[in-house]
């Protein structure tokens, strides 16, 4: 068995005779001498070799047996960067045929290249590193709970379809037309650990999601599932909180708690979206009324006209890029301006007027003003994805801190415009608030819910709430999502039962660990912190699946 | 949120005024007085109350507030039994209607009555505790091997169908005709992880087989996977049972290492199984050749004869439950006799000259004689079953400490009666020996694996090996069970590149967590361990699931 490793030996080893186990990360030839740096997990070790040439290739790996010794010329960038091997011994192992890719964190090759050998792309330091944080993120975790004397209990995989179906995975059984369904949240089941009286229950847990091709596709993902009962929205958040700042700290990392809070409404109307990246300004500023009296028809019309601000003078190339972004999410009318050493743009010229006042009133004489006209909805959408483009554009975020933020005050429902239909703002099984619990199915335009999302520099990571725990509120939650007696009781019959055999108050939260870990580790995607993840379409280019299987007997 | 939990306080909390929340496990009248046993997870606490009397039912939820006072009748039996909680306040959260069943550790009710109910089932502190004694292995095996270095790696569930599809679970995906498959086993994952340089992996992991109808099925299970480099059987095994002793120190129990080894054609001469309980001795005797010349030509002319004795006279009730387990496994010919008084059954009948000869060479002169005369395979494999029948009878078992065993030496292939072919012992991956490298393939009977099972009580809990970490072999090994170039280049294709690209030798390992917790709790069956299982035809009676679906859109 390996006992050493290769970011192990220091001076102190000197004249001692090692054996040592790796992977040849680099060969350089010098006279009569090979110098190699054996790789493994945990460092780089130079070996030095001697009247034992063997002809071994990059990536190849060696068992060597040898001698440390001091280096001359010292290398204080590696942790055994005192020491060197001189080789006594040398086996090959394995022997590496030409790789695909360079085994380095600078990388050039393609995503898609990297996937289909994702074993090698594995092999790169700056990779390796990805997993093992994760490792020591989820390790905290259960240690932080197990503490609190929360139990990780396993809920099925294999489970019951959801009446939201179409992003069902479903699993071919035995009996013709009957499935089973991966779970997208142990949502029930961890309620009814609730009524079971287990009272604080977590699981890093698989889930699945079966998303419409035209999203970037991860079909599994990890979540931390946590509930408890006899806790409310705040008790959950504190516990979320002090997590955070033991894992973090597990990982060298500083965050402040208690986390900042802010509403629903406030995260809209301020960010133009429901997951603010509060670690810059660059608010979005109300002047609808300021445009009531315009000669400007368009902003005149518009039941809704916001701008944003930016010290910095963009391109002419930024701000077409920003108008595709308005495009995309729905609305054509965004109108620029800026000031620089003069003003320009269309803002300056379709309604100078009400730019001279707005320049006053915002105390703003510098920099980029971006409109946009349209109603509510699209125009907060629209300057929020803005908003972002500008960060990306300019990269304000830089070297800040993490920034953790409660999205509080949620809406019960929202409209689904496809749907014509109320649907859930979060899941049906979220309490209305104290004011809403009257009324909610009858007002489900005003309804409150009893939820909180957790944001991370922009990113949704978490979503909990307070949970129903009664039966007659739960009945008229699946009546308001129009679900009759007769479909709720065939898809959550057994659920609705367990409500009559005493059921505790409860509360929870699920986290996405891909996406914090993704954030903990300065990556792009989710991807590169999965160990072997699917591509943007869903395929494991790899493994070459989903694949065809014309019959199963 | 609640603060205290119901098995805390003691007499040092006189006095003190405390709000306690539970389940009503119990309820008693005594004059103007009510006395309440209140539940959670940690214990029960008894609630005084007068002048407050509500009308609540057993499992209703309280939370009260009172004064902790000391008990006048103490119950010692308690972890609270020297207080009482005299009421001041209550509150009823959750009112409970009839139960299906009572809330206790003896219970009368069917299994499939309690499945039905299982998260009330789970209240039962019996049962809330083997999901404790769950939680808490997990997490001590966690400790141990995170100790060691060894990195927790979650790899896809939704992955790439096995040549053995028959028991692969598929799942639909959007495409027609293409499925992802829930793995059997991380197997070739782990192997990769491996190669990409982690050295060290672990991961408990849910693992899903879609078993022939026939069978007890639990469609989904549990394993500690774990594979490491540079390793050989010896430097798992040592590991292995460092973490059980581990384990089973932080479950207050005793185990000592290292476990025994036994050869598997040991096992099966000596046990007729190859996961032999060792915990009592009723060994198989070999007899074959004292029939040779007998005149009992049903013994004569079978290629093996072997019996078990036992001091126990049994009854005939009992052979005959045993001439049962006999046929069951394949054999017809159970011979008994017995030595009581005098001398009984068939055997003295049929061959008293061979008795007389086994009685001295075994020094055998009480107790009852059980032979089987077939071919070597049927006779102990119904003698090993017979074997364990015995033990069902008398119990030597009972208060018996854990007995952990390792099978060495495996063939690498056995003979598969229905394909009418050579199929692995373990899987295509396992390591030929070193003897076995050169002919593995052309002398499939004669070939040896780098394999080790291991065995608790009785129950096969794990199986392991060296893995082939060499293209050529590994080729060699996808053709000797009988796929060609073309197949094991579409199914095996992108694992067999990775042999290309540097691949350091490997071994590993994977234990069944349910099947332990299950032995660890004294538990009947797995489902008793895992929170919501399926029933023994793999359906979820509390979710009615599978569930028919006609039509996915």
């Amino acid at each position: 068995m390996k006992i050493l490793n290769n970011g192990q030996l220091t001076i102190l080893d000197i004249d001692k005779k090692v054996t040592l186990y790796g992977f040849v990360a680099n060969k350089r030839k010098m006279g009569k001498l090979i110098f190699v740096d054996l790789r493994d997990r945990w460092g780089i070790t130079q070996l030095v070799i001697k009247n034992k040439i063997k002809n071994f290739s990059k990536e190849s790996i060696l068992k060597v047996v040898g001698k440390v010794k001091e280096r001359k010329d010292k290398n204080p960038n590696l942790k055994t960067g005192e020491i060197e091997i001189i080789v006594e011994n040398i086996e090959i192992l394995s022997f590496a045929k030409q790789l695909p890719f360079i085994i380095q964190d600078e990388l050039e090759a393609k995503e898609d290249t990297r996937m289909h050998h994702r074993y090698l792309d594995l092999r790169r330091p700056i990779i390796t590193n990805k997993i093992v944080i994760r490792h020591k993120f989820n390790k905290a975790i259960r240690y932080f709970l197990d503490n609190l004397d929360f139990l990780e209990i396993e809920t099925p995989s294999l489970s019951k379809p959801t009446p939201e179906g179409a992003r069902d995975f479903l699993v071919l059984t035995r009996k013709k037309d009957h499935f089973f369904a991966l779970p997208q949240s142990p949502q029930i089941y961890k309620q009814l650990l609730m009524c079971s009286g287990f009272e604080k229950y977590f699981q890093i847990a698989k889930v699945f999601r079966d998303e419409d091709s035209r999203k970037d596709r991860q079909p599994e993902f990890t979540q931390l599932d946590l509930e408890m009962s006899y806790a409310n929205e705040e008790d959950v958040q504190k516990i979320i909180e002090k997590m955070f700042k033991f894992v973090f700290k597990k990982l060298n990392k500083e965050i402040k708690i208690p986390f900042k809070r802010i509403n629903y409404l406030e995260a809209i109307e301020k960010y133009g979206v429901d997951s603010p990246d509060i670690r810059f300004e660059c608010f979005l500023y109300e002047v609808t009324k300021m445009f009531r009296n315009s000669s400007f028809n368009l902003f005149k019309n518009s039941s809704s006209v916001k701008f944003i601000h930016c010290y910095e003078i963009l391109t002419k190339k930024q701000i077409l890029q920003l108008k595709e972004v308005a495009m995309k999410n729905g609305s054509k009318n965004l109108i620029w301006g800026f000031i620089d050493n003069n003003y320009e743009g269309p803002a300056y010229k379709f309604f100078k007027n009400e730019m001279k006042l707005i320049e006053k009133k915002f105390n703003l004489n510098k920099g980029t003003f971006l409109f946009i006209g349209d109603n509510y909805k699209l125009t907060t959408k629209s300057l929020g994805a803005i908003r972002i483009k500008l960060n990306e554009f300019f990269n304000w975020t830089k070297n800040k801190n993490d920034e953790l933020v409660w999205i509080l005050n949620w809406p019960l429902f929202e409209y689904d415009e496809n749907l014509k239909k109320y649907i859930p703002s979060h899941h049906p099984f979220t309490s209305p608030t104290k004011d809403s619990i009257k009324d909610f199915d009858l007002n489900k335009n005003k309804a409150k819910a009893r939820a909180y999302d957790i944001v991370m520099n922009g990113y949704e990571i978490g979503s909990g709430s307070v949970r129903i725990s009664n039966l007659e509120i739960q009945k008229r939650m699946f009546e308001a999502i129009g679900l009759n007696k007769q479909e709720y009781n065939q898809k959550f019959g057994f659920f609705l039962e367990s409500f009559n055999y005493g059921f505790p108050p409860h509360a929870g939260i699920a986290l996405g660990i891909d996406r914090i870990v993704m954030l903990l580790t300065n990556s792009k995607s989710i991807r590169e912190v999965i160990a072997f993840p699917k591509n943007p379409n869903g395929i494991a280019v790899m493994e070459k699946s989903p694949t065809k299987i014309i019959e199963k007997n």
